[in-house]
């Protein structure tokens, strides 16, 4: 197979839309997986594109989709009516006033400001790690703005259109407000988000000592409906052995359905954006006892 | 996230194949939309592959397709009957003779050189300007050729699989012829298509005056079924009020919809290939008067 | 529409990955094709993303896909659990040990290393030139080894989630083992391949006189239920009239469905990676003699 590359020189001569360009990149990850007692291969591959450039007015704009985001071509459901089918695409525009961003970011202000703490396993091992935002599938907006060690966060959904029966489609509208504190050594931030009349409070804690960096959150969500839920929470461990191998651990406790999870898991880094990436993960809902445990081996790749 | 971009190098070393190229580019667009009463955020992303080689000979030959143009991949519906899923994809061989293009051209000859009249609104608030062509979806074939000032073009579809029960199903393939004169002050396009009993006659003309541009389009339908279709008609007005500023105004009548439509937008180009673009659409069925006006605003963006 | 292309300035500036790269390339046709006593114009456009990268130690890596293979992104069917979706993606990592590859090889061994006779027509009319091989379409994994003149293959595959009924699902995982001799003159490639009950054993020799190239293939399926499944086999002749022009002839007995194929066709190179390429088909099932002949004619173009 012939790989004909592109032409870069093209891009000098055309001097107009210098500022402009798009760039890819890539990442797979090929491996084995234990769940339910089998064995499983598992292999991905994703490429992502990177647009960018910049107003005569010295703005910054540009958007982003993978290979396999065809959502980003279909933003509405007939007649301007926007759906939840953007996939992760996204579209901003950024100057001195902050950065707007449109499309696939439901989770809003406390997806971005708030995250995850550290998950284990070259293909995430079903992701227990994290505790999920309050936010939606649609077409939505958020806004960043970063001063310092400071950021802020505000996000506001839409209702999609199969939502659109209900008497009042605004009133769907997920919206969620997030800042955080950054040093290098250590992080904080605190999310609210409410939709409807479900609302949930997130607040995640980092702090690194030496090799060892340890990450806090919690969650406490109200469905508005439910008389006792619960507060949701995780913590986890990354310990940089090396600068080539990190362990981490993590404990989270998903209150409202009853599940606790732990895992434990090593990533070695092969240079050149290859790491050999393993973890186990236990999965405790209380009722099914044998079909907890998980464990995969794998390499992650970065182009 | 790392970027990394492809190596020009490489296309240097390959002498033989220097003519050959995949070019990328892209388009985004990311606002807010009036509907219904409704008021949504509305985002999409575009990225598509330019390939192009030229033969030993000197004749141009090229493929185009979108990242999100799946059917790109899949013309046929299995043992080698073409079906319809050629997504926007096109494949093309040119030289003297003319351009021969074929995939996603079934609106043929009069979609390509007929055209739309101008259109508002970053979204397109539904395409009211246009007025449909008679055509299909299935991989179609087009023929071009220009010479000086004058454009021609023939078009020639084929029966999809599934309308393949019907006793004749070449009759079912629509064709298209259609001419273009085109100079810097004015141009004037006049198409005719057939596709089994119905027929469209499509006419357009354009014509610039300093910084306003003014279009007409008509189209004469006849199914071949209902005894009195009318013409279908529309105007678009373009004022450049400055290089960086365009005003547009459409209006179309729908007639056998019984359908009015008219709109009212502007664009400021940023400079960089970003644009501020937004309009109001009214859209007058005849039945129901509180659901026709929508607007949307928002920035427009080519990578 | 603005052609933006990839700088390749950023690439030489990031020395840390100047491994990695990701290479873009594609295959387009279009032409006719008569079939079923109907005529159609056919066209398909592909983009191939391949990218690769290279370890601190010195080993390769890099994964494949297309544009269309939205799979490549879905290698689980929730939870973790690798269902069939991997398109035709493929992730490896390989070294002096050799190069293990995972996700859509379910074809195994066989079918790399023994793999087709030659085929004709720009579409490939239906493919009849080929005889199946014993696989799945669920992540698979292969190892392939090369020294010198002879090449080993191995492949495993493993259950699909919808297969996971079944009361163990590991015994419908296939497996298989192949062996390739190859010289500039001529190969021999024998396959062993076995999914729960069925076998299947592949064998394809190839021989080079001059201009001539021929090969015969010969497959032994047995479905572990039918009692007498006969030997299915193929053979096809390529000649070289000059260096540009190449014909094509090929007979194939598909015993077991009583359907025996011939064809004959021509390639004619352009230069530039396009080609003119035209075949005729006769697909004879004993049974309906009237809709057996099929012939195509187009240009394939490599990019």
């Amino acid at each position: 197979m012939k790989k004909i590359l592109l032409a870069t020189t093209v891009l000098a001569l055309s001097a107009g839309y210098a500022s402009a360009e798009i760039a890819l990149s890539g990442s797979a990850r090929m491996g084995v997986i234990s769940f339910d007692n089998d064995m499983y291969f598992s292999s991905r591959v994703r490429i992502q594109f990177d647009a960018t450039g910049t107003t005569d007015g010295g703005l910054s704009f540009g958007a982003s989709m993978r290979a396999d985001q065809n959502g980003g071509n279909a933003d509405s459901n007939g007649n301007g009516v926007p759906g939840d089918n953007n996939g992760d695409s996204t579209v901003f525009i950024s100057g001195s006033f902050g950065k707007l961003t449109m499309g696939d970011v439901a989770g809003g202000a406390s997806d971005n400001l708030v995250g995850q703490i550290s998950g284990v396993g070259f293909t995430g091992l079903g992701d227990w790690n994290e505790i999920g935002f309050l936010g939606g599938s649609a077409t939505a907006a958020r806004y960043d703005y970063t001063t310092g060690n400071l950021s802020v966060s505000l996000g506001i959904g839409q209702p999609t259109v199969d939502d659109d029966v209900a008497p009042d489609p605004e009133s769907q509208s997920a919206q969620s407000i997030a800042v955080k504190y950054a040093t290098d050594q250590y992080n904080v931030a605190l999310g609210y988000s409410k939709n409807e009349d479900a609302s949930q409070i997130d607040l995640k804690a980092g702090a690194t000592f030496g090799a060892i960096t340890g990450t806090a959150r919690i969650a406490m969500p109200d469905d508005g409906v439910a008389p006792d839920e619960d507060m949701e929470w995780g913590v986890s461990l990354d310990y940089a052995v090396n600068p080539a191998l990190k362990i981490t651990a993590f404990y989270t406790d998903h209150t409202n359905s009853d599940t606790v999870a732990t895992g434990l898991g090593a990533s070695y880094d092969l240079g050149g954006g290859a790491s050999v990436v393993g973890g186990v993960v236990n999965v405790d809902d209380g009722v099914d006892a044998t079909e907890d445990l998980r464990f995969d081996a794998g390499v992650t790749m970065s182009f």
